[in-house]
C-alpha cells in the first residue's frame, strides 16, 4: 500500500488532479522501506522529532502512558497512512507510536516533507487534509467515548474501521482482519479487557458482530451504524471542489505538466 | 492582533525566517475585516465549508450540540488564531463556531489559503503548524478531562489560557480577562455550572486563583501548574530547527527576496 492509495490522494487521482510529476514526488517519500516486527516502537513520547513515516504494511497506533500504568490509545494507523504529522512543528513527540502487527514503514525527513509540500499546492493540501482527517477521527472518538454506552462505543469503533478498511480494499464479504487484542481495543475505548469481551458477546447476540479470532464479520453494517448513531461526516472521503482544481495555482506543477 | 503575531509566525520572525514578501502575503489574508457581536455564530455544524477566518479581536469557540441539549465546547480561539482549519479538506463543517465576546474576524477563501500555502514552504509549514497545535490542545484537553478531578481540570484549563495569553501579551501582573460564563467553562470541561462555581471557590481557598467578575488572577502560576500536573510540551512555542531554515527549499520566496 502506498501513499497514493490513501483515500485523500485517491480522490485527487479520480478527478485527474495529480500530475505524473506530483505522483512521482509522493512516491519519493517511500524510498527507504524498513521491516518492523509486531509491537516494535517507532518512537517514544518525548523523543526528538526527526522523521515522519508512511505505513506501507501492517497497523500501528499512537498512545499515551497513563499514571495508572494503563495506556490510552489515541490513533490507529492503517496501510497508506502518514504517521507523525501530529508532531509537525513540535520539537518533541507528543505521543509514542508502536506497531500492532508486523509491517513495513518508510521514514522520511522534515526536509523531504517540506520539498513535497513546496512543490505544489495540491501536494501540500493533500498532506494537510490527511493530517486533519486523522485528527477529526481522534476528536470524534474522544467526544464520543465520553457519552455513549460500552456497546455503542465498540459498535462505533468497529464500524469506523469497517469504513476505513473498505476504502483501502481490505474488506471482503463484510469481513476484515482486526489485529488488536481485547486489551488494546479496551485501551482505545476506555474499557477493561473483560468489559470488551462481554460487549463483543452482546453485539454477537444481537446478530451485529461475529468474531472468530482476528476475523470480524459485520452481517448487517447499516444496522451496526444505526445502533452506534454513527455520523460519517468526519470520514467523508469526497474533497470539496476547490481542492480538485488547484493547478491554476500550482505554477511549478503546471509548468512541469506542460513540458511533459 | 494579526496572524503575524501568532506565536508560530512570531517564532519564524524572531529567527529571520520570514521574508518581507511572505509577511505581505500573510497580511493579504486579513483584507476583509468584519465586526461581530458577542454570541454571533460564524457558522453552524454541517454548513458547507466556504471560508476560513483569522480572529483579529475577541474570543471564539467551536462546539458540538449534544443530544442532551448541552454543548460540548471543543476549541477556544484567541486573537491571532486561524479558525476553521479543522474543516480543511471537508465539504461540511464538523463543528459550529460562535463568538464569545464581540470582536473582528477576517474571512478568506480556499483559493486565498492555497495561494499562501503555495507561495513558500515556510508559509505552508507555518499554517500547518498552527492547525496541528490547535488540535494538540484539543486532544490534550479531551484526554485530560477523562482522568482528572474537577479541580485539576479547571486548574489545567486556566493555566493553559494563562500561557496562551502570555504569548500574545494579554497577561499583566499575572492577571487576564476571561470572557466565558461559568456555564461555558463547564461546557469545555464537562462540568455543571454549579460545579464550576464550587471549584473556583476551592482554588481561591488554596490561594491559587482569584476571580473578580471576568478578571482572573493567578497569584502563583507555577503552583497552579504543578497542582494540575501540567506538561507544556503540547504548547511548546519553539519550532524545531528545520522549520527555521526553509529558504533553501522555497525557491520562489528566495527569488523574490534576492530581487528585493
Amino acid at each position: 500500500m502506498t501513499l497514493l492509495k490513501n483515500p485523500v490522494f485517491q480522490q485527487f487521482r479520480k478527478n485527474g488532479a495529480l500530475t505524473a510529476e506530483e505522483e512521482k514526488r509522493l512516491l519519493g517519500l517511500e524510498q527507504k522501506p524498513r521491516r518492523v516486527d509486531a509491537s516494535d516502537p517507532l518512537w517514544h513520547e518525548n523523543d526528538t522529532v526527526d522523521a515522519f513515516c508512511i505505513l506501507k504494511q501492517g497497523w500501528a497506533y499512537s498512545f499515551r502512558n497513563l499514571d495508572s500504568g494503563a495506556k490510552q490509545i489515541l490513533k490507529l494507523y492503517l496501510p497508506g497512512d502518514i504517521i507523525g504529522m501530529r508532531d509537525f512543528g513540535f520539537s518533541h513527540r507528543l505521543a509514542g507510536v508502536e506497531m500492532i502487527d508486523e509491517g513495513v514503514v518508510c521514514p522520511f525527513s522534515h526536509q523531504q516533507l517540506f520539498e513535497v509540500m513546496d512543490y505544489s499546492a495540491t501536494l501540500a493540501s493533500g498532506i494537510v487534509a490527511i493530517a486533519v482527517r486523522q485528527q477529526a477521527m481522534l476528536t470524534e472518538r474522544l467526544v464520543y467515548v465520553g457519552r455513549h454506552t460500552a456497546q455503542q462505543r465498540l459498535a462505533h469503533f468497529l464500524y469506523e474501521l469497517y469504513l476505513r478498511l473498505s476504502r483501502i480494499e481490505a474488506v471482503k464479504d463484510n469481513t476484515f482482519s482486526l489485529p488488536l487484542s481485547q486489551e488494546q481495543v479496551g485501551d482505545a475505548l476506555g474499557l477493561s479487557s473483560v468489559h470488551v469481551s462481554r460487549t463483543f458477546s452482546m453485539l454477537r447476540d444481537e446478530g451485529l458482530v461475529l468474531r472468530d479470532r482476528q476475523r470480524i464479520q459485520l452481517p448487517d453494517p447499516m444496522a451496526l451504524a444505526s445502533m452506534a448513531e454513527f455520523s460519517d461526516a468526519y470520514l467523508d472521503e469526497s474533497m470539496p471542489s476547490p481542492f480538485l482544481d488547484l493547478h491554476g495555482i500550482s505554477s511549478r506543477a503546471l509548468r512541469d505538466a506542460q513540458k511533459a
